[in-house]
């Protein structure tokens, strides 16, 4: 007898993790005889706690396929991590009786460490609490920090924004910067890790030279070379472009965010890290300056996703179901990188103990001795992820992306439960 | 015996300009017998005044065909208006002694306001200073405030960008809303008029309504009804996503941007004015927001240009040449729309006099009474505008842009002129 599925989405969403979705409920439909109906859960794991499921089944072949091109959460992500099962165990005990009410055998959750760690739990409660489930992670995050895979669905199309909106925004600027803006700063995602920032540097190119510096987490920003290198770049090439990450931090550890600039009563400047860095320059060389915060467009942005990233996406949903089906437990599929140039991948696999909770830092090496640059070894390592392009169908101008009905399937427990 | 062509980008770069310097340089290579070279003005009338000449005729056809796709203003641009000829003569003598002394006969400005405010100067130079010179001005703007003209090339990709931006953020925004981020705020270009931002409103659909709210520089925001909106937003959709014009001002008239929040010390809080108001709906209702600043990406993103703008930038340059070498002078090429659905449009003709220092306002009723939204004759105008796509090639991953040689044409004055 086949036994149903549950999958969710959690934390933050990108332009790629429905094309995950695609990949299970695809993949889960060429196998009848042993998947029955894929449960999505509203809201992610909420969805579980709180028995809100979406049946699946009931979209169509090609609402599915559109998932691969639609950015955000189709079913609904959240944040919420799930506590250890000795610290809130009534709420693995509710999964359990949800999963249990609706035969649920197998459990997919695309996410990120915490999502992992999550997965994990979830593996064990088969021999902790009786109940026999398959259950297989899902690698996403825009950050790029989950452990052995190479890279993490999610973090190409990221890479590839950023990337391509540096590059045109340092054409423009060099265009402009006799009589104009001289200092353009980009402020782009990654609070802990600064892959998304060293993607900034792909845009370089002689043309512009665009970006000419890139503030990374990793190195704590100090005021006086940081203002000695704009100047340097400005009186070189007339402009400087920098790309700066939101986790960016002072040399006391301290998020830039979050200290701001003083006015000059001493009070913090609310805002992003790129206008206090705006200001910073203002007010040491008066040049005239401009900045961008993408923040969410950065993520959702799949009119110019990676073809590589959407394949990798789609192929990680696909090998959840496989795995599954292979009698695995407990896995994560990874992206194996065999080759560099030709760029070459394939999927393999990580146990889950070994994901959950680790977090993938940029090799020092990644980033050049001034702490401003991103090394030939660093390029070799993203180049391959920003690869392709893989364009939505576009209606009336706009990309057409799918919502799905996400019809409920009906409740079979009498028992509410409430999400604190 | 041909004449010389000089050819100048100026004011703020957009992602369609290079569009209409193709379509001046490849239709003046069609008629040698009549027009000699084009040499481009490096940073724009700088370079005349300067006698900083490029010779386009350096560059090989398909780099001059590669501008079409090629973002931002390949020969520089800037920021530098012409006085009155009664207020700075000796600018006016300088240009016509460049012109003198490198046989141009054909002037092509390609520019907003302003700039036609120049051509038309320039276009009576003939008389005024006896030097026989054809002037024809080229529309651009991304303001679209350009009077006569249906719109301005460079208008419909910026109003593209921010309508696909919006859509996706609402995509993710809306996925993420049970236990994350309430408000969205998106802030746009668009000083002097709400064009921009009413773009922005192209992107709602029934899947996530996004944008809820636009917050027009026509319409001066009053805090609590902003404030009780957005609350009904969330109320009714789970949250509220806004785009809001950096032009948006308050009772007062004043620029949000530069009254901006006062902290609780009575001081003002630097910052754009998507942080701006992100920080008083924190306040005021406590909701989770987040909050982007597009700056020069959206004008500069030419991987998501219109396909309809870069057509029309390009016949804009094109008509150009052509209305110089049917003998007309001091005029602009004009966008005429002969038909809304399905859309059409043709080439037309304004007099630069008519076009010098008037301002196309955002008619009234485009704006929904409540003043958030746009209405139905808005959305068929904004429409067509958006229409197609005309993605550049791309090479690793990245827009491969045109870099010209830009080389200089030989000085044949020994009196240097120092632009102030």
């Amino acid at each position: 007898m086949p036994r149903n599925a549950f999958y969710a989405q959690s934390g933050g969403v990108t332009a790629v993790i429905n094309a995950s979705a695609a990949g299970v409920i695809e993949t889960a439909r060429t196998y009848p005889q042993t998947i029955g109906k894929v449960y999505a859960g509203r809201n992610g794991i909420i969805g579980a706690l709180t028995e809100d499921l979406i049946d699946t089944s009931l979209e169509s072949d090609a609402d599915i396929a559109a998932l691969r091109h639609t950015p955000s959460g189709a079913f609904g992500s959240c944040r919420y991590k799930l506590k250890g099962l000795d610290e809130n165990r009534a709420e693995y005990e509710r999964l359990i009786e949800v999963f249990k009410a609706h035969d649920i055998g197998y459990f997919f959750y695309n996410g990120g460490g915490d999502s992992q760690d999550t997965s994990h739990k979830v593996s064990q409660l088969g021999e902790a609490m009786g109940y026999p489930i398959t259950c297989i992670g899902i690698p996403k995050t825009v950050d790029n920090d989950l452990p052995i895979t190479d890279n993490c669905p999610g973090f190409g199309s990221v890479a590839k924004y950023v990337a391509v909106s540096m590059r045109e925004a340092g054409y423009d600027v060099a265009s402009m910067a006799l009589t104009s803006t001289k200092v353009f700063i980009m402020e782009v995602m990654g609070r802990h890790a600064g892959w998304i920032a060293a993607a900034g540097g792909l845009a370089a190119n002689d043309a512009t030279r665009a970006p000419h510096m890139i503030v990374f987490p990793e190195i704590p920003l100090v005021q006086d070379p940081f203002i000695a290198k704009v100047k340097e770049h400005v009186d070189a090439h007339g402009f400087c472009a920098i790309v700066v990450s939101e986790g960016a931090r002072d040399e006391n550890g301290a998020f830039l965010s979050e200290t701001g600039l003083r006015d000059s009563f001493g009070h913090a400047q609310l805002g992003g890290v790129a206008p206090m860095l705006a200001n910073l320059v203002k007010d040491k060389l008066g040049y005239k300056y401009h900045w961008a915060v993408a923040d969410y467009l950065q993520r959702a942005a799949r009119h110019i996703a990676s073809a590589t990233d959407v394949a990798q996406a789609y192929a990680v949903g696909k090998a959840a179901v496989e795995m599954a089906l292979a009698g695995k437990n407990a896995l994560m599929p990874t992206i194996v990188r065999t080759s560099d140039s030709p760029y070459a991948w394939e999927i393999g696999a990580a146990h889950l103990a070994e994901v959950a909770n680790v977090e993938k830092m940029m090799p020092r090496e990644f980033i050049t001795d001034d702490g401003f640059g991103i090394t030939d070894p660093c390029r070799r390592y993203l180049q391959p992820l920003i690869q392709g392009e893989d364009y939505p169908p576009f209606v009336n101008g706009l990309p057409d992306y799918v919502q799905l009905k996400n019809a409920p399937v009906a409740k079979r427990l009498s028992t509410p439960f409430t999400v604190k």
